[in-house]
């Protein structure tokens, strides 16, 4: 079969790089050059803590507060992602990053100690997919060689800020999730990269730009319900653009739409007579094991991009898979707009990526 | 004289358009189609009042909380955009949005509204410099061929985020700056769009992104000093990577330096060597009259951009000026930052617009 950045056109260089208005082919098929990951001591401790490369030990990292730990977390992520290949700070046009935090702060405080060109992106948990769309952009259209993507969110961080101080211990009900501490960075280059290595494989053919959808859930501890709608709309639109089936794909991973998110997903794309139900799986219920207390699974900007730095591109280079759909999705709400009544606004991106051999 | 887009090689179409790690080249040179501003009262009061396509009438326009009034006004702003070019929402590919709310709800919650894939940005008062460059790649890379960028500001919304509760109205230190209640869109394309009207003069030929900047200032009552060395950073890259003097220019417009900020930026550059001193402009006191009472200007994600569309798109069409360099500078700390101590890190993105005929 063919990868998803031909399937739309027999001629595939010479065909548009749009697919409609959401949906663009990456022919060069830019490639993962390089990925790095940080955890928490949670995050460590879960199914995937073996494959993260670092496990910090404990929730300050040596800072006095928990903005300044995510911060560190993903200021060392992004460099030595960039060091793992061999590539040095100067060797990088661009840095997109994204976290959580009011302003961005945790990307920008990275970013203020790297002599690379910055450019802050928001998607909330699905800025993982935003970065690696506008990365592969930079890279098939000739403005970059080498871009990198670096998310992180921090649970005690995001938690005092988003709902109540991390210190009083408030009950969480059965559908909330658990914000994971983790920072993630991927480079992104040609296969022909001077810092390809041994081979790059791993390569992002195509990609599909969410709406921003308000289905009206308001409940801050039940996000996955806010978030289902959105992915089903991206992904039934990718299926639509591209031409494929879900069979396409060996597997569909959505990012942090939890036990409950993603069963509605489901729900709603099998009743479109997608047939996804033997292939969808979502990053919110690999990153921690159900005994360690999570509820309805992870979340957090960096916990698509964990996942798939740690687990997700280590199974397409071990040849796991072929073809992965990785369709981070993100709920768009603050605590001033949950306080002022309104509900909760959610996106979803979508970034086809497979083994090419 | 050559635009800048081919000003680093005489086969422009031919020559990369990466220019070192920081800097792009537009040969295309996309074309602005469209603008629209939505501004507020005091604004509409300012010496740009008659300039703006709507002057609200209060600061609540109806609204029961000024953030929902700063996502109203960024909708309409967008809508008038696109409509003013004769297009629909289905015409535009995406939309990319910034704005100083936390978890940037005032992008978010003006996307739910529209049926257009959304990109969310953040560099603070510098974003609309980065969701013009990211407009630019998306056209010269053939991944779109209409895309909106839209960014709000809301004085009160802002006020009350980043410093004290607005209703206790604290006295401001004359290094303060006013952030702008002002809604800014632009919708750009290829010169031979359907949208394209009649004509597109006004295009985009070129970029130099920026890095994060921190010398340490701390004073969020003065940011014109923590991002005047970001501007001069990214201004003297502009001149050398595109291998021209300042005097390239008719005019060279940093965003949101205020009085202090930019007095700063001139000396760095003239010491640098770069005679900028009869051509700087700032769009932070081009907005209000000082009579107005804004201390050291105007600030907020909104001013360069509904500067831009007001003042200086409108110069460019009316032959004022041939060619400008629009430079943003944001201040990338948080409430949260700077309670913890914190420097304010600061960046600027470097845009060139040039009439062509």
């Amino acid at each position: 079969m063919t990868p998803v950045s031909a399937v739309a056109s027999p001629t595939s260089t010479r065909a548009p790089l749009r697919i409609g208005t959401r949906s663009i082919r990456f022919p060069s098929m830019p490639a993962i050059l390089s990925t790095f990951t940080v955890a928490g001591p949670k995050e460590g401790q879960g199914p995937l803590g073996r494959l993260f490369d670092t496990v910090i030990p404990d929730t300050f990292y040596g800072e006095k507060c928990w903005e300044k730990t995510e911060s560190k977390m993903l200021k060392e992520a992004i460099l030595h992602c960039i060091q793992g290949a061999g590539a040095k700070e100067s060797d990088i046009d661009f840095l997109f990053t994204a976290d959580l935090l009011s302003q961005c702060i945790g990307g920008s405080f990275a970013a203020r100690d790297l002599a690379i060109a910055h450019l802050g992106i928001y998607s909330a948990c699905a800025s993982f997919g935003e970065g690696l769309i506008l990365a592969s952009m930079c890279l098939e259209g000739g403005f970059a060689e080498h871009v990198v993507v670096g998310v992180s969110s921090h649970h005690d961080s995001v938690e005092r800020q988003f709902r109540f101080p991390t210190e009083l211990g408030v009950q969480r009900p059965p559908t909330a999730q658990w914000t994971a501490t983790l920072a993630a960075a991927v480079m992104v280059g040609r296969a022909a990269s001077p810092f390809a290595g041994d081979g790059t494989p791993v390569r992002i053919t195509g990609a599909t730009v969410g709406e921003v959808i308000d289905i009206g859930a308001k409940d801050p501890y039940d996000m996955g319900t806010a978030m289902a709608p959105a992915a089903a709309d991206t992904l039934a639109r990718h299926f639509k653009d591209f031409g494929v089936p879900p069979s396409h794909y060996d597997m569909i991973v959505t990012g942090d739409l939890g036990a409950i998110g993603r069963r509605i997903a489901i729900d709603i794309l099998e009743s479109k007579g997608l047939a996804v139900r033997d292939r969808f799986e979502d990053c919110a219920l690999m990153l921690y094991d159900r005994r360690q207390g999570v509820q309805a699974g992870a979340s957090g900007t960096a916990c698509s991009g964990g996942v798939f730095c740690a687990y997700l591109h280590r199974g397409l280079k071990e040849r796991r898979w072929r073809r992965i759909l990785l369709a981070p999705t993100g709920a768009l709400h603050s605590p001033t707009s949950y306080k002022q009544g309104e509900a909760i606004p959610a996106v979803c991106h979508a970034v086809a990526l497979e083994r090419v051999e």
